[in-house]
């Protein structure tokens, strides 16, 4: 931590600061500028909490220069962290995970039409929401627990393992009976309850950043998961606000790089609600493989213009079909593959 | 709602859009320009659901005229909602009411020289967390129930009504019993299981509007309140996320005349997480007033310096003092006042 | 400076990055904490270059203490910079200065009415503009020359001073011959060529803040203008670009306290383009007054609904004499007054 | 265009409205609603100017149907333009240009040492700034004309066009004389009259993409240098003003589909100065090309910790070498090939 100085700071402030930081148990390094002084806070095993420091007379401003996350960081640990859904379906490794399936599921018919199309175009799990948030509380909000019972129903059929989302505590729980992935909305990434109640379920854990958060923001609630000892948390990236509406979202693949330089974590990414454009969709999830991505959640419905929800942004099968053969592609040629199907061996699938 | 085609959009395609829109029990009126064609939806009475629409082919966009909320809109209910939390302290009126107190609870001590602080400059409301959502898990959580004990005891001793935050629904109801108005921090804007149990318990809700919300955002959560049949909602600005990092936030006081347009429900403003910066709440709030808020949240701490949280941005009693002085004169200007102390009368606090 | 080596930095990466300080005429501080060593740097007048330490083996970080920007800061000059525009009119003392006129200059009948309905209600100086960046090539671009000997015809008449935009530099020579100040654009505010070309002009110059500048952006530009020797800069806010589209821009009165925090140059507000709403731009006018604006830019016009530009965000003269009234309210509120009109005394404009 | 009532519109109102429009020539198609008349305007080529109409008496809202732009759209022009800066070097078609070279020119040896880089590594155009826009006017600012001369040299000797930046009317008449290519810096997108003298030179123009325009203001742009008679123009992304400061800017690889389903003109993205962070420039070029850019324009020096402005962005040679690499098998995932460099044929490129 650095502690700035106004110009105008008296001898006496600087004086004042350098005790309260002994006070707090750390050593005070006062640099002399000719414009001012910098004080330097050393023998700090972490973060410091600088709220004892930040109103103090004469200072200008506090910097830090440790995270304040730990337990995500690179630095805690090297090497990255693989997190299996299912037997063959693991995130963070060579092999990137493609994820596909309708907004929301609307029927037996429609659910399981939409995994026999991710199955025999090679995805190799299953995404479909039970519980919905949405903006308006007139639109369909989910057939919730009768939409778990159709998602395990799809796994029965097609083998593939089951990611859909989780609103509440309650909501929480009831998920992790059905499903092999729990994931957490844009609009609950600082649902600190949430978050808590996730990481005590011992189920993987999908979290989708905030149409606003930073990357800190994002990693900063990935340790609240963590902290309950669970570390098998799949971060997602999912489009931005901004102030361009010509998508709906920005999706920002940056993410992808900064976070795999910051954290072990897996990333991902969701060009579906990232663009919320099914003509952006492509090209974005290809770019999303070659900025590296460790695995692509898309949307897949059988028929979109019936969609109960996002159809406008759903692929139709035989798009992802073709999406599929580009993103074979570009994975080989960043020296990576795309996982299997669940049933069918590597070689098969490449 | 206007449908907007390509302009390569075949005569068979503006028939498919409006035979799908008459399906829908709507009237389509096709009006072909030189460039394009574009197809008006009326009939309708409100929002029309545009999933069956938006991804037929030749169909460029889809533009909506309704506003995607009801209960809320002026358009729904002309005259000012007033949100009283207690007997004379009403959001909404022509008095504009002062809420003020530390950023959380830490002790009695503290609670009670703060509550002492606001009831002595004339302020008529006690805000104090007692169930903080901190970005890191590592930060100071609040004392919870506790907290909200000491706010009782506070209230007790000034008769000051209470304004604290609710994390979850298991907390909504803790908070509700406790306190004389609930509120939903922007983190949880769009925690729809938390507005729904909040709109359950027939208390007043304080909804604050997310770091990346647009204000039609803010409006439909506040509808997830009013649908569950409590219109007892207060608007919070509370400030955005901003590209600029000179001040913490970005605070937005267009937002105040924006809904003031837009609704019935009466808005206030937060300076000190506006802002997060001491030197900038005394402008801010002058600004608050000025622009039409109906109320001010804002930080004050008897001992800033040596606070848990957020010390940074919470005022000295004394600077207290001079705001509400110079608030009562800017009311004045616009043809407002503000709300009397409790156990005063109104002649007196002015 | 300071810079934050990674955590895995070995003693010899620590050992060139002091050395290449030294080699730049400063002293190195390193300081060695639990997690990583940071090395201040001391010794510096000013900001430091770091262009050879960035890029060094091991350095994660470099953290810059000194403000980018020399002659513009508080720092470099403690008391308020006055500008004045004209006897009587100046920026950034106890008076505020209001400045009003229409978008454009359409016509001498328009102009004069304009003028003399600014004159009429107290405003002090006159704004319109004779070149118009638009941005569509296909827009009304204003009538150049004869717009600019329009307004000084108006001056001739009211004795109002002329503030009038100039989009390149040769425009910026016909404009000082002309105008009492030139004005600088938002989509100019980092046009070099045109800031230095003002620089040299010896005018009073008003520099419009960027769609998406920073404060300190803004600071920087305003230095190009001083570091030709004319520190007669006036700085403007006029709306921000937003992911929220319910207004035109936002509005962003933080950067009020915040520049009279950091610098000594008065800053105004244009609420007309900050908002782009005639019904915001009374609200919002009153609001920036109460944060301590300097001045107001106003759109006023005599005919609104038949204006060739920004027609909806100009007030008609009967809200501006409203306006004026509520402003002198407010003004009054925190200890300012309204700069009288060109030719009447203090106290008979109050 | 759509005007849109107020709920509480009168007949009358309804009335003036739409003998307004028909003033101006078109027709007035009324739709009334259950809740509110929608105004349908028909008959116009091209967007109509709302100025007449916006402010009357009920309307709420104008809604545009046409674009702004005219002659860079998909509409005025189905087929991409390809616009050739050199024999074999084209931008928009099956090929993608790599454009490579040092932010700044800042000796002979170095632009010489850069050129051969760029050329031996395949690379075929290099870029190189002669005046530069810095943000302080106590940055580096270029060798100006000396500057020129130098990249005229590297040409001779390897071959490679040479595109550079133009900061006013004047230089852009310079960089004419010496360039193949004349780039408008980011800074100065919104400069009208820059724009309008580099439409007027008859050499291609590279623009950038302002920090915070969206793809509607960055068409607009290009329709300035288009509505000159110069249809020479190639678009380019490069990072846009962010909440985030985890990366300098935030690389918008949305523009890159987006344009060009808008737009005929090629789109080239620069992953350097839209990340600012050498370590995220290979996974974004690589993602860039995946997205289906035209071309890339990336930064390379010689000796990246000398650099004399924006080393910590700039590629080591070897690291172009590797990129130039994987580069080729992205574009060959998605059916593209590499521009091969000069003087080479396509196959040894490949």
């Amino acid at each position: 931590m650095l502690v700035v100085m106004h110009a105008t700071a008296t001898q006496g402030e600087i004086e004042i600061v350098c005790s309260v930081i002994s006070d707090m148990g750390y050593s005070a390094v006062p640099m002399p500028g000719e414009q001012r002084t910098a004080i330097g806070v050393v023998g700090n095993d972490g973060r410091v909490d600088d709220t004892n420091v930040v109103g103090l007379p004469g200072v200008a401003q506090v910097i830090h220069v440790s995270k304040p996350y730990k337990q995500v960081s690179r630095e805690w640990k090297a090497e990255n962290t693989v997190v299996s859904i299912a037997p063959g379906v693991e995130f963070g490794g060579t092999n990137i995970v493609i994820v596909a399936g309708p907004c929301s599921v609307e029927s037996e018919e429609q659910i399981l039409a939409s995994a026999r199309a991710v199955r025999a175009a090679g995805g190799s799990a299953l995404r479909g929401g039970a519980f919905k948030p949405r903006s308006s509380p007139y639109s369909f909000q989910g057939l919730g627990k009768r939409g778990l019972e159709l998602l395990a129903l799809a796994r029965e059929e097609t083998g593939l393992p089951i990611v859909t989302e989780a609103m509440d505590e309650a909501g929480a729980e009831l998920v992790a009976e059905y499903a092999d992935c729990i994931q957490i909305g844009a609009r609950n990434m600082q649902n600190y309850s949430l978050l808590k109640a996730a990481g005590r379920l011992g189920k993987p854990v999908l979290l989708k950043r905030g149409m606003a958060a930073t990357i800190t923001d994002l990693l900063l609630s990935a340790e609240y998961i963590i902290a309950e000892g669970n570390s098998q948390v799949i971060l997602c990236e999912r489009g931005l606000r901004s102030f361009d509406t010509a998508a709906r979202n920005m999706f920002d693949l940056n993410a992808v790089p900064i976070v795999q330089k910051l954290s072990h974590l897996p990333i991902v990414a969701d060009p579906s609600h990232g663009t919320g454009r099914r003509d952006m969709v492509i090209p974005m999830t290809r770019a999303a493989i070659a900025a590296g991505a460790d695995g692509i959640l898309v949307e897949l419905h059988p028929n979109p213009d019936r969609a109960k929800s996002d159809g406008a942004q759903s692929l139709y099968p035989e798009q992802f079909v073709k999406l599929m053969h580009e993103v074979r592609l570009i994975a080989s040629a960043i020296g990576r593959g795309i996982t299997p199907a669940v049933g069918t061996d590597a070689v098969e699938s490449r």
